[in-house]
């Protein structure tokens, strides 16, 4: 296997003004391009470290990736070190300047000498053009040894990494053993049932797959990979695995992709069938229109909603008996009933839904602690309600209530019985 | 100025399944006490290069912490590694394993061998007894180079630095330069504009003062710190670094505290004033209601909102006049006054605000491009518009509304004239 290094440059890293996602970026890349990403440094714009980690690399790792330190202030130390630790000089690149040149004229700032040496770089480097910002990237070897500069700019690394950087590895390392990798998305499953549910992949291909579980607030992200001599043999390999995958865990997989969001999904599912909704919301406070409204077009679907927080607004906005709520209180299945009804009623929506809970931190009682949400749906004809007790902390019981009353509408809309963690189906 | 190395370990960070946040933490702490924070490493669970890092660190830097490693899976690795640097074996500590017995004890678990693990040390170390979590923290010394191991865990990191690690550094690092660190939080103000009127800080009071800008989607936080021999020194500069920033800052810091909310800084002017709000939202789509609960205690003063996400919902809930919508179109002066209105009359409210605009990434004309957004406010007898112009994100632009709202009722509750972002006031 490869050895690859990463090298950030920048003294805001340092001192924790900025976290480090660019070396996390890379070194999930480089390992899904069938690299072992062995260390990761993280240094000052100093002279003396720039040359000493630079210099170790070379001699260490098969492919090194540094960033940062490619800026108009600073661009001198970093391509200075670079350039003496190969013993070459450094020129003017026509393309680059013409490239600088440009932008300074769409953006109507005065093009200054100090802009132009941005495109200088050592004699030795291949250019890798930037279209992104100013500063290009740079590609070098040396027995053997790659080495590649790039902005520490989030997405013009991203960028060049996507359309500059890969093809020079493919050409570069082609017989190294590549991976592929897909992303899953669930809601509503702990990490330890998903995890018994799907079991050990692996042992039905033998070796070269894997499987991890990554939580997180809004469901657990299921990762697979797969790994080949070549991208074809690796995909072909994950595509069995994501059979085996959706074999045992079709029906809590709600899509693909490590970023996909759940309401992207219900939206698009709302979409299709045509369907509109609206949200009466007290404990998530807004959370749940947000999620919903966060996806471009959501005004096709989404009417909107009610920020029911005071008694008041849930009695005259959305119809509860305020009977109803002296005698079962404002968090109750009663409640939680109306508010989807009312609020579809008053939107003339086809789906309403409810959120009614104690958010926390303070609120609870013996009886109703803190945590504890009623959730109500009012989906054409049908009419329930879940209960959830979650914790105690506030901002994560908005997230997961929201989290719970989409995947139950998904979940609903493909005509499963079964709901988020198991809960139980309370008719009206 | 000492210097100190940070060593992260864990294979989940060479992957990139995990993004550093515990680097920067420590960075900015260990900055804070005045060390020069020089070289962060990022390595796997490997004894050898565990020893090369730790090896090279011992001889270089005067301080070095060092992440993970520790969990009950891999700790034999860095804790063999370490005993093997210092040539001496590993003994039991009693106070720990007890400890570890308890914890297994309260959560009904069974004590097995391989936990009892936990409790092993290299008889060199000075145990950081860990309240939070099952391994220790381990403090090092030789040649007077200075070594820390601490749990991954970020909770029981931080809880060993602050509680453990601070008043050894105290001990053992007298007579060091030690920084004092304040945060304040503004919004409305471009950075420009922020370190324009601010200037030079540093000069009234020579050196060993600081002033950084970190700009964020919901505002700009300003950082000032002071130096001295001694805390109570460095505070004293502090306070009076501090007294220079009001004199010229004071009308756009909305608070202090580097994660304060405005939403939390609004809700308490609310309380104290005993006045009610309540939020008409259509390109915001729920976020203004949601940043305004997520403060607990909001029930007091947030009485609810609308997503007024249809057209048919502005005019049914709020009172918008059709005539209005199709003569000067839902993203509109007159409408965003309506919806303000509208929410405040219908709520009840003391205070009543709108959002209606174009968030993108689709929608816009020439006329009205992605980003326009208009914000009504209802303040008793007042009633006036802002108009801003914003980016193609959509996210963003949900966010830096709703920052401009809460920005503008903080603004204008302190009787401020100015507007944020310097925005024009249209009166009804």
């Amino acid at each position: 296997m490869k050895k690859a290094y990463i090298i950030s440059i920048g003294n805001e890293l340092l001192i924790g003004d900025t976290v480090n996602t660019n070396a996390a970026w890379i070194g999930s890349y480089l390992t899904d391009q069938g690299f072992n990403v062995e260390q990761v440094f993280v240094i000052p714009d100093s002279y003396d470290l720039i040359t000493r980690r630079i210099t170790e690399a070379l001699s260490e790792a098969d492919l090194t990736v540094v960033t940062g330190g490619l800026g108009p202030t600073h661009d001198d130390i970093t391509k200075k070190a670079v350039a003496d630790i190969f013993e070459v000089s450094m020129q003017e690149n026509e393309e680059v300047l013409l490239h600088i040149r440009q932008i300074f004229k769409r953006r109507g700032f005065r093009f200054s000498p100090t802009n132009a040496e941005q495109a200088l770089v050592p004699e030795n480097c291949e250019v890798l053009f930037n279209k992104k910002g100013t500063a290009p990237g740079m590609w070098f070897v040396k027995n053997n040894r790659y080495l590649v500069l790039l902005p520490g700019v989030p997405h013009e690394m991203k960028h060049l990494m996507e359309k500059r950087v890969l093809p020079k590895i493919h050409e570069t390392f082609p017989g190294r053993e590549v991976w592929a990798t897909q992303y899953f998305r669930t809601a509503g499953v702990p990490e330890s049932t998903l995890s018994d549910q799907i079991g050990e992949l692996g042992d039905y291909l033998n070796n070269g797959v894997g499987v991890a579980y990554l939580p997180g607030a809004s469901g657990v992200t299921i990762r697979i990979s797969a790994s080949g001599s070549k991208t074809s043999e690796a995909e072909e390999k994950l595509v069995q695995l994501r059979n085996l995958l959706y074999e045992k865990a079709a029906n809590v997989i709600f899509g693909e992709g490590r970023e996909l969001r759940l309401s992207q999904v219900v939206g698009e599912m709302l979409a299709e069938r045509s369907l509109t909704i609206a949200a009466a919301e007290s404990c998530t406070g807004g959370l749940l229109s947000d999620a919903i409204t966060d996806i471009p077009g959501s005004s096709e679907y989404m009417l909107g909603g009610v920020v029911a927080y005071a008694n008041s607004a849930k009695m005259n906005y959305l119809g509860v008996a305020e009977a109803d709520i002296d005698r079962y209180g404002a968090v109750s299945r009663k409640v939680s009933l109306q508010m989807a009804a009312g609020v579809a009623a008053k939107f003339n929506a086809d789906i309403g839904v409810s959120t009614t809970g104690i958010a926390g931190p303070g609120g609870g009682t013996v009886e109703k602690p803190v945590g504890t949400v009623w959730m109500g749906f009012k989906v054409g004809d049908d009419h329930f309600a879940l209960k959830a007790v979650l914790g105690n902390d506030r901002l994560i019981n908005k997230e997961r209530t929201v989290m719970i009353v989409l995947e139950t509408i998904r979940r609903h809309l493909i005509g499963l019985e079964h709901y988020p963690y198991n809960l139980k189906l309370h008719r009206a």
